[in-house]
C-alpha cells in the first residue's frame, strides 16, 4: 500500500474511532440541549456566511477550470440566501419532536416481566453525497437531532464548502463545552477514501448513499456496514379502463413534467386497451404543450402522431427528461405485472374510478409507495408531513419510502424484573 | 471459471430467479390459504417421516465416518418425536396471526391525500444456516407464513436430511397447486454456493445467517444483500452497590448455568466495589457448587479463594462454557462502559434496588436488550411471546433482539387521492 493510502486508513479508521466514541456522549444529551444547540448551529452559520461564501468561491473556479456545466455549477454554488435556508431548515429541525425515547410497544409477560419497547438512536451514520454543499447541514441536522454521530463524505468537487460548513458546526459544538465529533468530515477526495470508510463495520451503524446512481450501487456493493439505499425511480402512471381522464392528464403532466430530474417524476405509462380512443389523443395534446416526447409500443403508437417506438429499453429507463414511454395492456393484472418487471420499488400510480382495480394494485405493485388518482410527485419526507427527509428508500430492510427522523433510530426492549429466572 | 463452479452459479442464479417469481404468486394467498398449507405440511413431514429418518441416517453414517464429535452428531440426528415437534412447531405457526396488512400508521394529509402505512413481505428471503435440521421446516414456517419466498442453505452435514424435508414440503405445495418455490434448498455443499447466493441483490431482499460467529461473519462480509446479523452474545450482569444479594445469586446460576451453549447466557460479572464483602463470597459458594470457573480482576480476586485471574481477553470472550470473568468498578457509569466497550450489544443486566441506577443502566447500555433484576435468559421470541423466533438481531437496523413473525415483514405507503397533484 502507498503512504498515501496508509494515511488515508490511518485517518479513516480515526474518524471511525472519533464517532463512536462521541456517540455514547450525544446519547446523554437531552432533547433541550440539543435543540439548542441546533439553534446555535444555524446562527453560527448565517454568522459565519463570509468564511463559508469564500471557500465555496474556491470549489466554483475549480469547477469552471474543469469545464463543469452550468446546472451542476447551479448546485455547487452558495449563496447568502442559500446559507440563510440551511440554517433555516436546522432551526425546522430543531422544532420536531425528539424520535429518540419513544415507547413503540409495552407488555407484561405472565412471570411479571415488564418489556417496553423504546426507539433509541442508531448510532454512528455515515453519509456519502455528491454536489450540494448545503447537504452537509442537513445531514448534520438530523443525524443530530436523532441522537448519531454522523460522518459526512461529499463530492470532490464541494470539498472546501463542506470544510468550510463542518468547521462552522463543529467549533459551535466546542463552544457548548461538546464533543466536536459529533459531526466529521472525510478531508479526502481519493475514492481509496470511500471504501475505506466502507469497511468500518465495527464503528459504523449504516450508511446512507445520497446522489446518482452509480454511487448509489458502489455504495451498495462494497459496503461491509448495512447500507439503506435511496435509489433511483422509475415510476408508472397506469391508466385504468375507468379512469378520469380529466383527473388522469393534470397528473401525468404535474407527476412528468413539475420537476424531471427527481426520482419521484413518472417516466412510463401503461394504458389499458379499452380506453385508448378515448384517452391517448388527449395525451398527444397535453404532451405536445408540454413538450414531452413519448415512446409508445405498437398499439398506442396508432394514436400518438408523433411518438417514436418505443424499444425494450424504453421501459426500464429513468429518464429524468422530457420524455414518457407509453405501454398498453389488457387488464389490471398485466399492468400489475408490467410494473413489478420494470419498477424500481419506488412510486407507482393507478388512474381509475374502480374501487376493486384500485385495490388490486395497492395490494399487488410492488413499490415503497403506491397511489390511487394521485401524482408520484408527493413522494417526499415533507409531502408525507414528517417535517424532514433524509432521502428516500427503495429497499425493504429497516425503511421504505420517504425517511424522515424515525428512520434515523433503532429500538431496544427495557425490561424490568423483580429477581426473574428462566424455568 | 471451472465447468463445476459455473454450473453451481448457473442454478444458484435459477434459484434466485424461481423465488423472485414465486414471491408475487405467494403474496397473493390469504391467510386462510397459508394456513391450510402449513397445516398439511406438517401432515406430511409425520407422514413421510420414514423418509425423512432414511436421509437423515446417510448425514449420520457421513458425520460419524467423519469423526464428528457426539454433541454435533446429536444436533444432527433426526428422531420420529423430533420430526413431530418440527410439525408441532409448524402448527403453531398456522395459529399465529398474520403479520401482513397490518395498518401501522395512518393519516391525511390537509390536501385530502389519506395515506396508510401498511406491512408486506419483505420478498425473498435467504437463510443460511448450520447442523440442525430442523431450522429448515421451522425456516420455512415462517417465511412463508410472512409472505416470504425462502432459499435455504443449510450445513453441509445435514444436506441429506435437509433435501429430503425439503423434498416433503415442496410436494405438499404442489399438491396443493401451488409453487413449490416457495421454499428452495441451495443443492451444494460447496461454499461457492454460499458466495454466489450473497450476490444476488437483485433477487433477494434479505439474508439471515444462523449459526456460529464464524459463519455470520463470512456472510457479513461478503454480502450483496441486506444482512440481519444474528450476532454471539457477550452478556453482561452488573451487580449494583444496592443489589439485593438474594435476587442476584439465583439470576447469575440461571443466566451462567442452565444452558451454557446460548447467546443469552451469561459471560462477565460487573461488581460495584461496595458490595465486595457481601457479595464475593456468596459467588463463589455457588459457582462453585455449579461448576463454574471464575476469572477474577485484581480487586476481586482477593474475594474468589479460587478464581483464576482475569486478562484483557477475558472480558471480550463469549465462552459458552462453565467459565465466568468478573470485572469490579467504582460506579454504574463505569459499569455502563465496560459492558458498552465489551458487549456484543446482545443481552446486559443490572440487580439493583435503586431506581436511579436501573434508569441510567436502561438508557445507557447499547444492547438489544437491558434487564433490571432478571436473567438474560429471557431473551428469546417465545419468552417474550412472539410465538416464534427466526433468530436474535444484535444489529441495528430493522430489527433488534428476538425477531418474530413480524420482524420478516417490511411494510408499504398506500396513498389515496381524487385527483392531487404537487403545486
Amino acid at each position: 500500500m502507498s503512504a498515501v493510502n496508509i494515511k488515508i486508513c490511518d485517518t479513516i479508521n480515526k474518524l471511525g474511532q472519533n464517532a463512536y466514541n462521541a456517540k455514547f456522549e450525544l446519547q446523554k444529551l437531552s432533547e433541550a440541549e440539543k435543540n439548542s444547540v441546533l439553534l446555535k448551529v444555524a446562527d453560527a452559520l448565517v454568522e459565519k456566511a463570509a468564511d463559508i461564501l469564500a471557500a465555496n468561491d474556491k470549489d466554483i473556479t475549480q469547477g469552471e477550470a474543469n469545464g463543469m456545466h452550468e446546472g451542476l455549477l447551479d448546485r455547487l454554488r452558495l449563496t447568502t440566501a442559500r446559507i440563510e435556508d440551511m440554517a433555516e431548515g436546522i432551526k425546522q429541525v430543531a422544532e420536531l419532536p425528539d424520535p429518540v425515547g419513544r415507547i413503540l410497544d409495552d407488555w407484561t409477560l405472565d412471570n411479571g416481566l415488564k418489556i417496553k419497547k423504546v426507539s433509541v438512536p442508531l448510532g454512528v451514520i455515515g453519509i456519502i453525497y455528491e454536489s450540494r454543499p448545503n447537504v452537509t447541514a442537513d445531514a448534520f441536522s438530523l443525524s443530530f437531532k436523532s441522537g448519531n454521530a454522523v460522518i459526512l463524505k461529499g463530492g470532490s468537487d464541494a470539498i472546501n464548502s463542506n470544510m468550510a460548513i463542518t468547521e462552522v458546526i463543529r467549533k459551535t459544538i466546542e463552544k457548548e463545552g461538546l464533543n466536536p465529533d459529533f459531526i466529521q468530515l472525510v478531508p479526502f477526495t481519493d475514492r481509496t477514501a470511500v471504501g475505506e470508510l466502507l469497511k468500518l463495520r465495527e464503528y459504523i451503524d449504516v450508511v446512507i448513499p445520497r446522489g446518482s446512481a452509480g454511487l448509489i450501487r458502489m455504495v451498495c456493493e462494497n459496503s461491509r456496514i448495512p447500507v439503506i439505499e435511496t435509489g433511483s425511480g422509475n415510476c408508472h402512471i397506469y391508466i385504468d379502463k375507468t379512469a378520469d381522464i380529466n383527473k388522469a392528464i393534470p397528473i401525468i403532466i404535474n407527476a412528468k413534467t413539475q420537476r424531471i430530474g427527481v426520482c419521484n417524476a413518472a417516466e412510463s405509462l401503461v394504458v389499458h386497451e379499452d380506453i385508448k380512443d378515448a384517452f391517448l389523443p388527449e395525451l398527444h395534446k397535453a404532451m405536445k404543450e408540454h413538450n414531452v416526447e413519448l415512446r409508445a409500443d405498437e398499439l398506442s403508437i396508432k394514436f400518438l402522431p408523433e411518438a417514436k417506438p418505443a424499444n425494450e429499453d424504453d421501459f426500464g429507463k429513468e429518464y429524468l427528461d422530457y420524455i414518457l414511454s407509453v405501454k398498453t395492456v389488457k387488464s389490471v393484472d398485466e399492468a400489475i405485472d408490467h410494473i413489478n418487471k420494470y419498477n424500481t420499488g419506488h412510486s407507482e400510480s393507478i388512474i381509475t374510478e374502480d374501487e376493486e382495480a384500485a385495490k388490486a394494485f395497492l395490494k399487488g405493485v410492488d413499490a415503497a409507495c403506491v397511489y390511487v388518482n394521485a401524482s408520484t410527485r408527493f413522494t417526499d419526507g415533507f409531502q408525507f408531513g414528517f417535517g424532514a427527509e433524509i432521502g428516500i428508500s427503495t429497499q425493504k430492510l429497516h425503511a421504505r419510502g420517504p425517511m424522515g427522523l424515525k428512520e434515523l433510530t433503532s429500538y431496544k426492549f427495557e425490561i424490568t424484573g423483580d429477581g426473574q429466572i428462566r424455568g
